[in-house]
């Protein structure tokens, strides 16, 4: 199947490596040049222009935001100009509900194929191709995309025949994950301000009622303040908050918790957060209670 | 070792059972009678009176609040009066770090052992012995409870010497799941009302990155708006919030997502949800989205 | 001085009215037709297209939000195409900052004139020509528009020259309204469910601590749970919000108590509130109690 | 009329010596001595025991808090023991609902009387005997406290017969004070960011809309950043906020504005705003946005 891959981030590069790896013919497309090297070497093909990457069966975009993803798939030489008819755009960046639906009307318009298919996972995920894909969108051209979703990721969900809901999903994913931010910084700061030992406290929270990563990882960034280098930018979990809250709004439901996240990253924004990573959100409980951990990188200059 | 049990409920009548097998020489008792019968079939004694129970090396108490737990301390003739001299005093309901504070004290000034060692589990886990044990209290005296912990807990944590520490990240750790509650209320009530499944998104969620059995567990009965029988009672989460909040405002914390879940918990309650499940909270997103699920018992009557 | 006014709602009816009666040379026009029957009883012109109300020295737009009013400065025959050089644009409408930015440049682009003058005041007080207004922009245009202010106003406050101020200023004083509604939603409630009588309660607190109309306008209605007929509409007031909190994210300040009022109206309106007026989420209070207050109409259907 | 007055701090001390002026029988005590001076060169009596001031028709209490009063209530020689059958506890301090009703049972089991009459203005109102007065209890007995009323206040509201009611009306009077002082702090936090002259601002406000010295006392405040010396000091609005939600919890009310206030002042108190006027809660908004006002008092050390 021919390929072309659009977006060499660190997500992107990792997924495209996967897929070169895998034997695809693969072309592989960043706006800013020099990410390619590498996967050249792995036998991937670099396409000077959009339209040139649009030569494919598939194209993927693996892009940072509404921003990028619009600017590729409208501009004059884009996706829905470029690509052939019956070709599939698999969309994986974690994009708004409004766009994802916006996309997938222009693609029809235009004769194109399209499918939502975020991810769940880090770079570090990206590269041992076990991310976990959320699909949604035509059955038929899902099982078409499924032969590439089995070299990057453990495992592929689909949710539906509507391609928005993929993206829905994956914003409501992050939502929870910032919850959980929140929620142990809070008990972070009251167990620490007691004189509990914060590290502690994380092992026995994640060797008994909270025994997963998600837990142990934040717990531990957290009860350390060590929000650099990012893993995630908070500007970045700000993003996916604002776009899970623009989706409640538009179908008029209320989020307090993510009210209350969405006022936590901006906060931190506001203080200069803006390199640290998103769990720095943590930090804030501890920060109100006037009792940031000792020797943790200060969150305001 | 001579071992007095105080407090047969669901969790209490589960753990004496798990002493009486392992062989201990148990006497137990319960203020209403008439709980007893299966542990006097198992060997354990029973104590027709507080003193009677309290003629032994250890007594532990299992009791649902601050409220039955002074009594059995403070009363006539109850632990600070019954209890010899040099026996050990478990403490392992979910009480206030205030109390807490105040048995030790009270303990202390009898010339008596105290020891904090709140569990996390519900009835199912006491029955298997596969309770966590959070213990804090004076290292040596722990070590000598350590075999009545083996028979109850698959394992257990210490965490400092101050009895109350261990209340604290008891309650801490409810506070928790309260607030995991609310954020899977919340992200339910976003996708259900956009028209996803919510039991596949559940799935979907708790196969990723909430692969751990509170997210499965409250997912799902979120999703499905069941919430009676009541595993966790709303007043008993209640009652937990408030003592995480009275704690943390005696340390000056402030815990805006404890506030929203004390509120949530507040609005249950006015509403008639007494003997609805604690993740019941997790469904007044959806009221507020005017889209509680269907076939949902309503939380008002 | 020949003045075109554009929107002829219940608010731009009586001020166009007012500038009529005070001798002006006055051209009036409205999208959906039929509105201007009573102005040219009082002399006004009625303008058949956007293109012949702009043949005016300066031009008033008083509409319902930002689309209306980009309808009509952007259109084809609109004010950027049709308003002479030099002419002068006052915008009154309630509308976001980021459009009054934009409107600026454009006029500016133009070489033309532009004031942000948006108005405090219900239909009652633009009848009686005693609105208070908010002006921003260039100091020497602002004293050109002060003869028609002092028909529409019994006083005009100028803050600083970039009109977009004065937008900001507008949006805080809504945001400021919708407070007082949720403070007294919240006090009412808790007073009504102690049994006290909630109209004697307002009575007291206006006659005391706030005695200013704010408070004895909507504490009566809450008290009483008035909603119907709407002096100002739950979806106009979740917009004035939703402007608010944008201009508060653009400049990185978090308000918890915007997002908290947010929170408020998109339940209201999720269960049903549209032709409710704003107070209504002062009842939301009341009804989290169990205890709306007895002969209130129903918010929900 | 023979009067005994308990508490002369800074409110009491302005309120006993209106009574003296006025001519009454006035007996005073203070726990800490060397507050009688001034009041004794008016004509009071110095009382030197809790008893001897008892030797009245009718005794006021204005002291602190609940603390201060059910000590005066409660002690061996306090109201309950030596307030002679039949006499008057008008209890004018800001108190609990709870301690409230308990002084009600207390009196009646005594044989006396009991009113609650708390106060709403700062000690300059105090001074000018124009109060407002909030009382509650028995109408016959009300009636006799009328005259002295009359003596402290310019208005007295009467708000049903069980005493409890005026001292909720009071708590949730310093709720919607809070909740005033929060709300400007962030309009002026959202306008202040944005580069609009604060003071300015504020005079816009309350020249309009908000025209009532509440706001005008506030907002001037918060827009200078001047929260020394206190007029009303933070952990004393703390204590309103607590009793406020307190009562709330009982009556199962739940009031989210008023959650956000307790924990806005749990931080303004781990930060140091021990001294600060309450008003200070409306400076955290700045300090969120990362924008405290020039030249203003920081609130942490």
């Amino acid at each position: 199947m021919k390929i072309g891959f659009i977006g060499l981030g660190r997500m992107g590069a990792a997924m495209a490596a996967n897929l070169a790896k895998a034997g695809h013919d693969l072309s592989v497309y960043n706006r800013s040049p020099g990410k390619s090297g590498p996967l050249v070497e792995l036998g991937a093909h670099e396409a000077r222009t959009l339209a040139e990457v649009c030569q494919a069966e598939v194209v993927i975009t693996m892009l940072a935001d509404d921003s990028a993803v619009s600017n590729v798939a409208f501009s004059g030489d884009g996706l829905f100009a470029s690509l052939p008819k019956g070709a599939i755009h698999i969309s994986m960046s974690t994009i708004s509900v409004a766009l994802s639906q916006s996309l997938a009307r222009a693609h029809r318009d235009a004769g194109q194929l399209y499918v939502a298919a975020p991810v769940f996972g880090r770079p570090d995920k990206a590269a041992s191709a076990s991310l976990f894909i959320v699909a949604a969108g035509d059955p038929v051209t899902i099982d078409v995309c499924q032969l590439l979703f089995d070299s990057l990721a453990q495992e592929t969900f689909t949710i539906g025949t509507e391609p928005s809901a993929a993206n829905l999903v994956k914003l409501s994913g992050n939502f929870l994950l910032a919850a959980a931010i929140e929620a142990l910084g809070e008990a972070i700061a009251l167990v620490g301000k007691a004189g509990i030992n914060r590290q502690v406290y994380v092992e026995i929270l994640t060797s008994t009622i909270f025994n997963t990563p998600v837990y142990k990882i934040y717990g531990d960034l957290i009860a350390q303040g060590r929000y650099t280098p990012a893993g995630f930018a908070a500007p970045l979990g700000f993003k996916d908050i604002r776009l899970a809250l623009a989706a409640a709004e538009n179908l008029r439901v209320p989020m307090p918790l993510g009210s209350l996240l969405h006022d936590r990253f901006l906060r931190l924004l506001a203080q200069g957060g803006e390199n640290l990573d998103w769990s720095a959100i943590g930090g804030l409980a501890s920060q109100d209670a006037g009792d940031a951990p000792r020797g943790a990188p200060r969150t305001t200059p």
